[in-house]
């Protein structure tokens, strides 16, 4: 498997676009995305848990209940969320994307992004969208990435080939996610494309089961935004034969669109609102990996540990705390905390208890940009990873002043 | 119930110091406090339930294991967690304390908060603790919530009188706490005295009851400390009849045990590191009392309204945002909420959409000190209410540097 350039245009198949059509002031800041398949697609999504839903995701939800689509289209600057009109605003876009590309409003996937509460007006997505439709483009991945985007400071997007049944396919993604990170399948968003042929249940299953272990191990704030989406759209163009349950085709496919969803998770953490480093909590020697995992997301999500980080101070007593307040039944008593980076690395914590460090040599670890946290349980063979960033000035700054 | 001067020293019979012994470098820092009752008392505690806890918090449990105590030692500086010898040093603590005092061992209940996993030496208690026991006097109060305090910007005290069967009882109480707060009964303590005639048992029940609704609702940056605990001493010289359960002066008793708690746990959440509000969150209509906590506990937990809050944004969408991540059995679909201080009141949100309002008038609001969110769920007759605070550029300082 090797990184590929072109994002969600990388397969075959597949043109994007981003233009800006008027929710946001600011005409320089493209805030309409479309993606567009040449054929139809195996669809698949997953969404944030919250009760609290934007009315894009239950459109798309009844959209690709079928477990097929053809596009998605994408705004920002708004979440479409508690408006009393949000539905219909919503299929009212479907409608104009439908009617732009000869579909059906049922081919489309939809989702929103960007103030909760706001009224949404219907009147720049009736200009936009034929403009959007338009300017699809074989090159137009980075442009779709960059409409997508709010608090982000960078575009998220990757691409990776691979070979099945010797046929080369192609897996691509954008995404957005900065704040409001808490994904609990949050303002996060990810669109996979790919031209390797599956099956919707297959799709789904695969996508289900990586999300437990990549964008469900991401906080930025630990609030669980109302409009997270991961959707990914696999259109059978690289001509393989229909990918199988339990074989080695799934294996590789399973691989990609794990890679993709890791290359995104680590994007999204380390762009949070404010961050300066990248986090990366992996815990081994837990009882299972539910708790494992638990426990680096605790460590990853606490505010004081986060602190701690942006101030290079090696406090691992807080790291403790989080273990400690992580739910579960397991013994504190033999865990150890090792701090690393590509600063070195420095044993803090021994069997729940200081190991004697040098606090220069922890510095010089902590002043680089992304920090691991080695967590060893040391009672069973359970692991996981999780993955946050630190808490800064910026990230107040930025939440305490957002819709102005 | 009236309030009274004079803190923990306020009930008949306790005395109490702050001393500096020497845990802390900076010399006009207290860092010990005393507090002793002439007699035995009825004791009752509620502690942390994170799995890493303190090594005095073991020591105590096993100390007031028969419901009785006569004195409380706590130092300010260390937090006496995560060391190998911790446990050792706790017990020589109460040692000493005995020593000075005349009594014994298990009549004390010690306490530790600072730095978690920094060795801590016996010697600064060695001289400490019999400076304390000498520098005991009915004013000591103040000086004691001084040396308890870490960063705490100010001194956590109050004391109520009420009568029982004729009898004129007295309750006082001295605490800190600022960060790392989210209790589940925190780096939180809080000591009570009274002079009320009352079981242990009875005195461990009230406790128990009335930490669920106010202790354990406050929360400053959701990290669950490892050394929090809330004790309470009566050593029943007002004179009155032992208070029995289900009387009317089981009632009294309550309310004054409940007003105290509820006193510590505003000022602690108005104390939260780098808080310049204090948030007070009211939830009605809910289907229980419960989900009602938890909706009010998550509102004000959320680091995204915290940090709208410290810019006076009325962005409600994130308190629905934490109102939909809530777990239970509820619909969002009848939610209002209203923000309100001494500089008004104003409906943001109605049935989870968007309530037309004047954001001039809603920054009226927020431009106060004290904020109450008031959430209607529309559903049923539950309620609940939490405190918190706002999340400010000084949290991240305060924190990213707390060691040095």
């Amino acid at each position: 498997m090797t990184t590929i350039p072109g994002g969600v245009c990388a397969p075959q198949g597949f043109l994007a676009s981003g233009v800006h059509c008027g929710i946001r002031h600011n005409k320089d800041k493209l805030d309409l995305a479309l993606i567009m398949s040449e054929v139809q697609c195996s669809a698949a999504a997953v969404y944030t848990q919250n009760k609290v839903q934007g009315a894009p995701i239950g459109v798309t939800k009844n959209n690709i209940a079928g477990g097929k689509a053809h596009g998605i289209l994408c705004n920002s600057g708004n979440a479409n969320t508690c408006n009393p009109n949000g539905t219909q605003v919503a299929k009212e876009c479907c409608a104009l994307a439908a009617k732009a590309t000869g579909l059906a409003p049922q081919d489309f996937i939809v989702a929103s992004t960007g103030v909760i509460g706001q009224p949404l007006a219907l009147a720049p997505f009736v200009s936009g969208i034929p403009k959007a439709a338009a300017a699809l483009t074989k090159t137009g991945s980075n442009a779709a990435a960059t409409a997508i985007i709010t608090t982000d400071t960078v575009v998220k997007e990757t691409a990776v080939e691979f070979t099945l049944g010797g046929k080369t396919c192609r897996m691509g993604a954008i995404g957005k996610g900065s704040g409001m990170i808490h994904p609990n399948m949050a303002t996060m968003l990810i669109f996979i494309t790919t031209d390797v042929a599956i099956s919707p249940a297959l799709l789904q299953k695969a996508l289900a089961e990586i999300t437990v272990t990549t964008y469900n191990q991401i906080s930025v704030d630990g609030d669980t935004s109302t409009n997270d989406m991961v959707a990914v759209l696999a259109n059978g163009l690289a001509g393989n034969a229909n990918v199988q349950e339990d074989s080695a085709e799934y294996q590789t496919f399973y691989q990609a669109l794990h890679s993709i969803c890791l290359y995104m998770s680590r994007a999204i953490a380390a762009d949070g609102e404010g961050a300066t480093k990248l986090l990366e909590c992996k815990v081994t020697g837990a009882p299972t990996d539910e708790i494992a995992r638990a426990v680096a997301k605790n460590i990853i999500s606490s505010s004081l540990f986060k602190a701690a980080m942006f101030g290079a101070d090696a406090n691992w007593g807080r790291a403790l705390c989080a273990i400690g307040y992580t739910p579960g039944n397991f013994s504190i008593d033999t865990v150890s905390v090792t701090l690393q980076s590509s600063g070195g690395s420095v044993m803090v914590c021994k069997n729940a208890a200081y190991n004697p460090y040098s606090e220069q040599e922890a510095a010089a670890v902590l002043a680089k940009k992304t920090i691991e946290i080695l967590v060893d349980m040391g009672t069973g063979s359970g692991s996981g990873e999780a993955w946050g960033c630190d808490l800064t000035y910026d990230y107040v700054k930025i939440n305490g002043d957002y819709r102005t």
